[in-house]
């Protein structure tokens, strides 16, 4: 699986590619690459998308790919959970609606503790809730200077996800993880350098180039050692991040069935809200 | 506990107060500050003081506000703990007053521990000893300029408390927490914010200002959401913060007791050292 | 062991000194002093260096010093595990070396955990690979600005060791530690103290005479006071340390004896590969 010199890539230059509704998934110099693709919805990441999402990243963990890449078609990289997910209450009515949303957060979070090669985000644009927590579960993340993060939970009536309540205070400090977890403010990615949730930060007008050709570099070195580099890391707290990924499920499902969730919801698709 | 608008907390602008001998506690716009009022002590912590801090603290936990802030009355935020508390030695001796010393200080860090709503630190000027190692179990950190972090343990012949030695490392690393703790570094309030034990650093001259004008619009979000929030950030951690607690309290009553510690402290009221 | 003034101590101006074969070990103004003596080979550690640091650090641990200072002698301040440790294949063959490579390993990170004294690095030079990895187990990090950190374990084909799997993320986040420990980046001095690897950087002319006098001032603060607050903050984590150097040396005895590494290690020696 060790890779070709570039003369033979360009020979191949399609690389694979398999078909999802709501990804383009590709492997192409060693590299698997999920990029989200619903432009015109900001990248929104529906139901559908979750579990395709999921599926991606099964299959990036079994392919001869080296290093697999998480990004997003157009201006955005995601603009996060789509609240549409919500407008549409089932038969079992708003509990069992939660209940469904729980278990389905739960697989989707679990998917990026589990995946046992090098994951790489390539921050395209604004980067919003869950498109956000989940980047404590990367191992490089990499920015546009045009990129944003921004987690606005409670100005939803919501709690945190992704692990980002036992990772965010872990990489920058309770200090600053409150600011962002608690208090809904908006970082650059300037800011989220500083704080060590992103890598590095690129002009935007080479960010593309110069991230690839990295990427590229890094996809040659011995496939084995970075993969067992990477477990013998994420090792050391895979049972902390279960144990974290059940906590804020239960939470976030008693926050979706309360009053105050509901009423800050209604209030964002009122136009009420501004984020 | 949802608030009101601006107008309504006009309406009432004393806001409620509670009579301590030593703090100043008052609620106004879901806000609860808790004020240490002994400026011309450079508000320096008295065993009544311990008492009053954990009694307002448990007070506040179960009030109407959304947010509790601790801050300091005239130009210190805190010089830490009353040397003088330890010059009364009472009939058991020097064991039992280290024993009581060591209950009382295992209460304090308690209440912050459980303390179930976003608590806010304004740093209003230097802090000392365990007001600034308590600081890690606060949600946000705000600083003056001006303000300092010092905290001379070794060189009274103590150790660290408050939990510091759990979240100053985990904070910031050891190569940097090391040199506070062991070494007595004495931190401007923007190196403190490089290293993440303060949220951000503001003028003096617009400090008060820009701190409340943030802090009135934080305390307007869902009240619920918040809480929650911050009991998930701190569930994660909250078996560890006690036996984090308990080893340090151990330590300290072993210290307190020890000759080392003895001549440091009289060395410091005979004025032959110099924090 | 209070240490003396320093009138004292220029009367007794050479120190004991013990001799190591491959490092200078010193003792004066209450500073134990190990110094790698292997210039000409910028420092590379041999099996009999590593059994030398092993029992120096013993010595130093029962010694009258209050801080122990570790550094290099010449312009390097080490280049990691001497790689011809590899090149003697013994009776027993591959899996005999590498179970005996790794009996040592464990042996020698066990030495840094179990360190009862403020240890110092004082890095005067270019680190390389665990002279890098174990810094996460030193209580102060000072380094000249000629300084550079590198951990090319992927490149040999390896993993990584001495707690950094660990250490490395909570020092500066995993999208950091991430680029060093899996993606082999070199960093600048200015770099790692940014990251909280290192304390502090000083200019190259002033290095040694800003950073001694530091020490020596460090040196004469109450020995107990020190030593227990540093057993301290090493306490919370003690039991996590030994499970994490298990288990970095059970994936390092698995990788030494795979084709992949045995092949990268091949390429370095034949000048192939460029670290």
């Amino acid at each position: 699986a060790e890779g070709g010199s570039s003369a033979q890539v360009a020979a191949q230059p399609a690389g694979s590619e398999t078909t999802f509704k709501t990804l383009l998934v590709t492997t192409e110099d060693n590299i698997t690459t999920i990029k989200l693709n619903r432009p015109d919805k900001k990248n929104a990441i529906t139901t559908d998308m979750y579990n395709e999402i999921v599926a991606a990243l099964e299959q990036a963990a079994k392919d001869d790919s080296v290093i697999t890449v998480f990004t997003g078609a157009g201006d955005f990289y995601c603009s996060g959970n789509d609240l549409n997910n919500f407008t549409k209450i089932p038969e079992g009515g708003v509990q069992d609606m939660a209940r469904r949303a729980g278990d389905l957060l739960r697989t989707y979070v679990k998917a990026y503790i589990d995946f046992p090669k090098p994951l790489v985000a390539v921050v395209n644009g604004p980067a919003v809730g869950i498109s956000v927590t989940v980047l404590g579960l990367f191992d490089l993340v990499y920015a546009t200077d045009g990129a944003t993060f921004h987690t606005p939970f409670s100005q939803l009536g919501q709690s945190a996800e992704g692990c980002s309540s036992y990772t965010f205070p872990k990489i920058m400090g309770t200090a600053k993880a409150s600011e962002m977890l608690l208090f809904n403010k908006k970082l650059t990615a300037v800011q989220a350098c500083e704080l060590g949730l992103v890598t590095e930060v690129f002009p935007d007008s080479s960010f593309q180039s110069e991230v690839w050709t990295r990427l590229r570099a890094y996809a040659k070195l011995p496939p084995n050692s970075l993969a067992l580099s990477k477990q013998l890391i994420r090792s050391m707290e895979k049972e902390r991040l279960y144990a974290v990924n059940d906590a804020e499920v239960e939470r976030l499902i008693e926050r979706w069935t309360s009053d105050e969730c509901f009423n800050a919801i209604m209030s964002f698709f009122q136009g009420k809200a501004k984020l």
